[in-house]
């Protein structure tokens, strides 16, 4: 099988990130990468480290003609702009996986409300799938429209979907503490984003009004049953790569270390990305840059009855270029680990 | 005036500061510094930034001669090292200003409890002041034993102090999750120091288990006026300076986002080193490392009920040394900022 | 007495420093600080470290009014632009010292051909004085308009001062391989200094094409008395601030390590800020952060018949503001070391 | 076929990298990872980011038994160990792979000169053999015992070797200027690799004493064919991998621009893990760590008659751990880049 693949905005980090990975997919014929900024630019001078791994010159999108070379696309751009492409594709019956928020938010208003802008292919919300495979693989076996999850949201639902499918925690208490690396904001230039003023520094921002609040609120609630909401306050590491999200909720009723953990390990037994830390480890972004792991691990604190969970990703992988690949991997019937196997480069 | 001074214990990192700060200090006279690993070294030779700055020789501790010599003793030792040192300053008269945890919890049982040593000096407790001077300051004035607090103790106490004193938050929920540099950890050697391991790196530590929540908690309560109840998560920054706290609590009712600034900018509208940020600016660490300065961010989430203070602080200034210094100038009656006044070096 | 003071360009990171450094200066009194970018905004909202140090509005240069209120008038603009500012000073008999590149080269050609621009103010080239203070203190006291040294050439030029002054090495085996901090490149959003690609990085750039080339050759020439050609390599560090320089030179003749230790000693015997590193020490980068020092120290390779020289400087003081200030309180007969002394922040 | 390898002293960094390259090695199949300091941990417990990749138990050596276990034994111990395992191994007619200096020096008076202990095993320095392939490949491929090059030799030859091939330059007159991660200097604890000490530092260290400097000679010389005398300064940056290297020397006679960009590119045509650079862009160490891929860029500068050779490699991949694999590559006929492929992570 080769499955021939389009990247749109491919020269924004998440998209270089699909190029590597899909450089070492046996399955994945990389046909075209387009760009804004760097249109008939061979891909390794925008990228000097996939000299020699890629010939491709980037191009200007030309939807008609990726359509007709592509079986998948992926669409690495702006909220706002994977609709057009979606709808196109749809009637031409090509995948898209869009890792922006485009099609995360099941109800347009509440996309429309927190991110400003017309919701411009509402009729695509009922069919478009969240690809959170370790909570949703059965829908994105069969979508032909995958919404990649937001990488804050993917490693507060991989934390917490053990807790409240089991039912174990007040979903009025639950309060996400996330520290996300630069990359996350990616390449485009700003002050929030230069050497010297990130460097050696540490913030929060967006408090209390993150866009990816209402799509952990949505995911959760899934899980649930019922409606959740949550505090969700993301800050900015120094450092290139990596999401960690200390997780705090009121348990229902008491439970022992032991119980827990079990739950944990009981919930992710099969899944081959999410690694349940032995009791007494807990997550590191360094054990799980680089790679598509969510690395968890869950303590106890009987003294105030919460429990924490500690979640690591990558973000550029599991948050991002990582889990669309595992998806595409799901809808094409291929070995879900194809191409993302590995540990990480330590130290 | 000239004060007289020793810092036991001043080849650590907040020994070093306090050399820094106090090289600086108009009134201050350093007359010794002891080590136990570099006894007979100049210091300057253990600290080359101090080449030019300070001619004393690292001496081994001689506690009848640095008693004789000195007015003020600070101690920068490891907890359970500054009782000798403090019962023996006591029957001598002189001013002792701990920079470890021996005497900052009033219940010797807590102590012991926490910290797995017994306690030396009991019979002291009574005299000991918690130095926070923004909180305590009266209490500073008269003391000759000065409990210095801990880097995180000091940056959620700060936060919460205007909304405990006001009776704002339900006490069962309070969140600290804190993140802190790692020269918090200090000079000596281990794999959790090992740049290779830190370097591009974040990771939580001692969930629900740190030494510094019985203190935050004692503090809190003093300030509350009842038991308070705290769920604390350090963690641990690929920086070498700074503390950053994001503090959860539920507001007991409704407040706006102007009425909570106003609170907080009455509470701390005479002190020099906490900055209340104005609305819609949220502390970073870079705008304090080097500074004896707290800065304050404070958001209301109206969706949640939820408050949600930011505190940022150099651990090793007003987490340690800077304000041990602050302190000593309060013992002295001098103004309280001398020889720690300035602006952060930015970027 | 008090200096009143206006910087043109404040809100770049030299203009920052210099109202950082002048915030401490008991003589200066900041008068403007003009802008393009932030017309009307507090400074302290451009620099929220200010906070509470700093309460000017930044605005836009208006250059008349500017020269009516001020004694000494700092320029931070890119090259090419301090002209107008200094033919206008001068006129009015004004103090300008110019942080870029305006005025350092004493020949316009060399200037028009490294520069690419032309030279709109040759006839102030013949009272210019290169503002180098441990090599040109007497010039630079009688000076009206001072060219602030590069911080590349100030850290090759003070660790060569001494071969060369005593004739000591071969001119045409001369080489500068020199690592900088980001920062030195400003606050202006570059994919080059955007925290993605710097972080964890190294690279060379302009080898063997850097603009401070002719200007380190030039002032080396003043000191040797003859012609002097070298290689400079700088390259990027990916930390903030800080400047090492390691340069090698042929020994003319054979010398022992003691003698040039010696020599060095006597050459910087009498400077404030230049600190030999005993033998056996050499130059870190954080030992001089933050502050006005140079670091140097030497080493003779008998098996390769060289000298390595190793300077250490923070580019932005040293490298640029506080040798700037240094420079103004030369001009304005102040001891050399106002607002300037003080070790580095550690670690 | 199955290669059964031992790896004796797993848990230093070199150790580790190899245990996450052999992972992932079609061949290969690791029987026994030796320790000191963890005897019977699971070695995922030593490196957690190996939890679920690997599941041996770290062993004290016992080397009969890793003899009779084994077909290649990997030796990353400190210099001085390598002599008994390799004799052992000699009689034994395994083949054995050091990534220390034991066997790198031809001549054992220079090896005890520099490193400053008995050499043990001299009558192996006639078959050991040097493993740089790019400049040994036809030796490696006969060789029971291959002295993996040191990290800074391997990036100084690799920028030197087609200058030297072919007389290019003058060998009195290199210069190797190099810039080191931290992970080369290992797990081991010591205060040059505590956190606090090295982030945002630099420094050189070293200066003209560093040991990799006869080897860097030894194998120069071979390549010229005449002994060749350098000055090599080793510096210390604040990242965790990578080398990059910045060497200088005279021209014999001139050369333009494209003439030695085509030796280069004439030199390396075959070379998988070597990639001349296209003219204009040079080397940065993130293009390359994590891969075992040398990085070169050649700039002739026409105004001193120098060239400027810049390599970057990743210190415990090319430089050590990476390298190490290929030489089994080759030693077993397998194909170079097994287990060795594949672009770097960026950003």
């Amino acid at each position: 099988m080769s499955i021939k693949i389009s990247i749109i905005g491919a020269t924004g980090y998440t998209g270089a990130e699909l190029v590597r990975l899909l450089s070492g997919h046996p399955e994945a014929e990389l046909v075209a990468l387009t760009t804004q900024s760097y249109v008939d630019m061979p891909f390794w001078e925008v990228y000097p480290h996939l000299y020699k791994y890629n010939q491709l010159i980037a191009e200007k999108m030309d939807l008609a003609r990726l359509l007709d070379q592509s079986d998948v696309l992926f669409v690495a751009l702006p909220h706002g702009h994977a609709m057009p492409v979606a709808l196109e594709a749809a009637r031409r019956g090509k995948v898209v996986i869009d890792l922006g928020a485009d099609f995360r938010l099941n109800d347009y208003r509440v996309y429309e409300e927190w991110y400003k802008v017309e919701h411009g292919a509402r009729e695509l919300l009922g069919t478009a799938v969240y690809g959170l495979p370790e909570v949703n693989r059965a829908a994105v076996g069969k979508a032909s429209l995958v919404a990649n999850p937001g990488c804050y949201p993917t490693s507060a639902i991989l934390a917490l979907a053990p807790l409240l499918k089991n039912k174990l925690v007040n979903l009025r208490s639950i309060i996400i503490d996330s520290k996300s690396g630069v990359s996350g904001a990616g390449r485009g230039l700003s002050l929030g984003s230069h050497f010297s003023e990130v460097n050696q520094n540490f913030k929060a921002y967006n408090v209390a009004i993150h866009r990816h609040t209402p799509e952990i609120e949505q995911e959760l609630g899934k899980i649930a049953g019922e409606a959740v909401t949550v505090s969700f306050t993301p800050h900015l590491l120094p450092v290139t790569r990596g999401i960690l999200s200390t997780v705090y909720a009121e348990l229902a009723s008491p439970l022992r270390q032991e119980e827990i953990q079990e739950i944990f390990l009981d919930y992710y037994q099969d899944e081959y990305f999410v690694r349940v830390l032995p009791q007494g480890m807990l997550p590191q972004i360094k054990w799980v840059a680089g790679t598509n792991h969510c690395d968890l691990g869950v303590t106890v604190d009987t003294r105030t009855g919460r429990v924490v969970v500690i979640s690591a990703i990558d973000n550029l992988v599991k948050g991002a270029s990582g889990q669309a690949v595992q998806n595409m991997n799901i809808v094409c019937g291929l070995p879900e680990y194809t191409a993302l196997a590995g540990p990480a480069l330590y130290p």
